[in-house]
């Protein structure tokens, strides 16, 4: 457990979502244990998870339907289990950490519209996976490096009328995004006030961060700050995330105190 | 009436629709008596509309209209009416020429398009007004130089799929194009025989030359040839007419023969 004034980030942090159990190993693991040869011991698991209000039971349940979905794999050695991601889950976790980790100054700054041929030409989701997000029926939006559809009419943006962002915003995005700057600013003024942060401290706050910024930005395509209306807190957050990101640096798991 | 090979010219520009009478006395005058001071006199005007395959009465019922309609007005000068067009009716006709005679050359090389807020926020006939053209619901093309209203997302294009010219060009606009194609080629083929061509023959072969372009080319908003499919003709029409009044140039009416 987190002691005053950490455990009002956790709590801000936690009470955001209900979070899937699952859902948070695979932050965990993207986070602390990206890189290959990377492990992560049954007992630092367990209190990792524990701090983060994850009863021991939740998490083998979920670590037992990761290492079926060929995410997570578990060996033995002596007494204790080590967890790491398999292949897949390492490249998943891998393609996934550009949007999530990118410096606020590496986001796009122009963007372009495309027209699809006719509405069945592709897939909301297939034009989500290029990097596009939705504007009206065949028309769609996206950074200016996403690749457009070959047979798309592309062009360049000249004028930007008010409208557009109230009509591309997605009103539940933007009301998660506001909920969790306000939960960031709330995990900031913690950590300024704490005298001393374990390295314990250390990955439970920095996975909880992560885990709620990943659910919402991995939800849409990123965009230019200017097409979103004055009151979108997304880029504020990428902002946030990564200053707070910087001063909790990744801890050496192997050398944490359990106690 | 004229005679052969000139009459094949007349006949192939007298078939390609019904020609309503008003109509045609706004082209003869638009094109022939259009600066401030030309006037055509009454029997010139008889035998040029005469020449056009329009019996006399018609000819007076149409008058009757356009100069209750405020676009011609006539006066008497001895036995002879004097007609000619009315402030309102030159100022319209001054108008419309740029589209009318503007030379190949001079036809917008580069296009824009734009999105409007919403379906209500302009009707297709404002657009046009502006002109522009509609591809699909709030989504219009235009010439570059075609003003924008200002509340429109406005687009330049870095691609130019083949389903674009399929969906925005009207289809009844290019039969339509294709007929007026073989009529002046038709024409040209006469004047090109012709051994003489006197002033009488020019005029009645201008008026027509003009009146049936005229009635396609103010249809539509000038776009660029790119736009449309390999198979429109409106751009090659543009040349065609060019080409045949540049052969045709207006004459001296007050020295034209009536015999």
């Amino acid at each position: 457990m987190l002691t005053k004034p950490l455990s009002d980030a956790v709590e801000a942090l936690t009470t955001l979502n209900n979070q899937r159990v699952w859902s948070l190993l695979v932050t965990v693991f993207g986070d602390l244990a990206q890189n290959d040869g990377d492990v992560i011991e049954g007992p630092v698991l367990s209190v990792l998870m524990s701090d983060m209000g994850i009863k021991a039971e939740a998490t083998r349940v979920a670590l037992h339907r990761l290492r079926n979905d060929d995410w997570i794999m578990s060996v033995k050695s002596g007494r204790n289990s080590l967890h790491s991601l398999t292949a897949s889950g390492r490249q998943e976790s891998a393609a996934a950490s550009p949007r999530i980790y990118g410096h606020p100054n590496d986001a796009p700054k122009h963007w372009h519209l495309l027209i699809l041929g006719s509405t069945s030409a592709r897939s909301r989701k297939a034009m989500a996976q290029l990097g596009f997000a939705p504007l009206m029926p065949r028309v769609y939006l996206g950074p200016s490096d996403a690749t457009p559809p070959e047979d798309a009419l592309v062009l360049s943006p000249t004028s930007l009328p008010h409208w557009l962002a109230e009509q591309f915003e997605p009103k539940d995005l933007a009301q998660d995004y506001a909920e969790l700057h306000q939960a960031l600013l709330r995990v900031q003024n913690a950590i300024d006030k704490a005298a001393s942060i374990t390295p314990r401290d250390t990955a439970v706050l920095r996975c909880l961060i992560v885990h709620n910024w990943r659910r919402l930005v991995l939800r849409h395509p990123e965009l230019p700050r200017d097409l979103y209306s004055p009151g979108w807190l997304g880029h504020d957050c990428r902002s946030l995330v990564s200053s707070l990101l910087s001063k909790l640096p990744k801890p050496d798991l192997g050398q944490m105190s359990l106690e």
